[in-house]
């Protein structure tokens, strides 16, 4: 009797990490119980993608689940648990920076249940490998919650605010910045009318030295090795993209820095 | 009696890129005719690698091949070449950065083949996916290089100085200074004690996006959204690492100007 009843799992939201969650859980033989959203058709859409029911209205939620993952925007985590009726499950959200506090307000069990990816709909990167943070106020519900992560990832760590917030931090620097310097290569290309799919197996490789490498010890290049020679040819290049030369100088002025000997 | 005289190979230069097209010439059954290096014990290292023999001293390469890849760094391209017997084979050297007139002072035939990826020694990536680019004087000997590339890779590009040099400079944008982010995103995760390795999936799925998507259309995070609660509080996690909040500031502003609507 026990099994089905620990794991009745509601997902509100009906973004991207909703549809990932949703198909993680479904995938792992853990059904999802409901999915509410505010917008009919979208919740209609993730619904069915999950096997499941569509609820529109946060109100309308059951109150019977034993699992609430709030899988919505920072700015709506407050909101939402606001809508909700009372329960006595565990209510958890999926952000990187939303401190533990929010739905303490609002529920007698809350916590984290932060999958540290990005994502996109209608592509699934392969959830074992995804670290899950997890955060609870008693040690229950931190191993109910450990449990259930284990079984979509093979890297689950217990966290708080803090660490979970810094490795947001770090994520920022990785993804958002690191796509930012594609979207840069690309306008440097785009002028000699070359794709940036050139760039794309250095862009891979690149990203895959972590895994044999520290980045320290895999920094190569013209800032690396004092190369003035080549960092001045690309700053007569970068005449031509005013907008990143800063950026040159910053990371050339970085990287000299940091190899100093 | 033709083929094996047109590709009588030999790769000047033990580092990381002649360990590279030494694996790739072998592997397309295009065997290397010798090796020719400064050190004894590299040269030899690198000539049982690609089953041949090693020669050290530049003067004493044969004169007789058809084929010399000086896989040298930028500085010793010049003194290689002056160093080189005549020859009427067709000289060409790996950079991304070094003119073609170089090696034309010392050679009546000469051109680049410039393999734009970052290597290391011991670890091969797939060379059919790694565009060459390929430059020659004369058409006869700019096919001669098409069609070696060829052999080699699924991605062969006739280019000018100038289009192999804006290239390189945008290649450092993704390779250089996208290994710098990966190194501040290993020191913010180091204070909390925390491994680099729980953003290795990110990491890996932020590469793999540009296959998906232009990285304008992949662009997430605070900036992009205009999230000044987030943008906020990770500048106060940024007081304790003073030297990243000016790549944070610069980024930031740089993903907003580029998204203001």
């Amino acid at each position: 009797m026990t099994e089905p009843t620990l794991h009745r799992i509601v997902v509100a939201g009906t973004g991207r990490v909703a549809w990932n969650l949703c198909k993680a859980f479904v995938e792992k033989g853990l059904p999802i119980h409901e999915v509410v959203g505010r917008d009919l058709s979208r919740t209609m859409a993730l619904a069915e993608f999950a096997k499941t029911r569509a609820v529109t209205g946060i109100d309308k939620m059951t109150r019977e689940a034993d699992f609430y993952i709030l899988a919505v925007s920072d700015d709506a985590i407050a909101t939402v648990a606001k809508q909700m009726p009372p329960t006595d499950g565990l209510v958890v959200h999926t952000s990187g920076m939303t401190g533990d506090k929010v739905l303490k307000e609002y529920f007698g069990r809350s916590g984290v249940f932060y999958p540290l990816q990005t994502f996109s709909v209608g592509h699934y990167p392969d959830f074992e490998q995804i670290p899950i943070l997890v955060q609870a106020d008693s040690e229950n519900d931190l191993a109910y919650l450990s449990q259930l992560a284990a079984k979509l990832s093979n890297c689950v760590m217990r966290s708080n605010d803090h660490q979970r917030q810094t490795l947001h931090l770090a994520a920022v620097f990785v993804n958002n910045f690191g796509n930012a310097l594609f979207d840069m290569a690309a306008q440097i290309l785009e002028k000699e009318q070359l794709p940036l799919s050139l760039l794309e197996p250095l862009i891979l490789e690149t990203a895959s030295k972590i895994s044999r490498q520290t980045p320290s010890q895999a920094q190569s290049g013209p800032a690396r090795r004092n190369d003035y020679g080549t960092i001045h040819q690309h700053l007569n290049i970068l005449k031509e993209y005013p907008q990143l030369e800063p950026v040159y100088q910053m990371f050339t002025e970085y990287i000299r820095k940091k190899y100093l000997s």
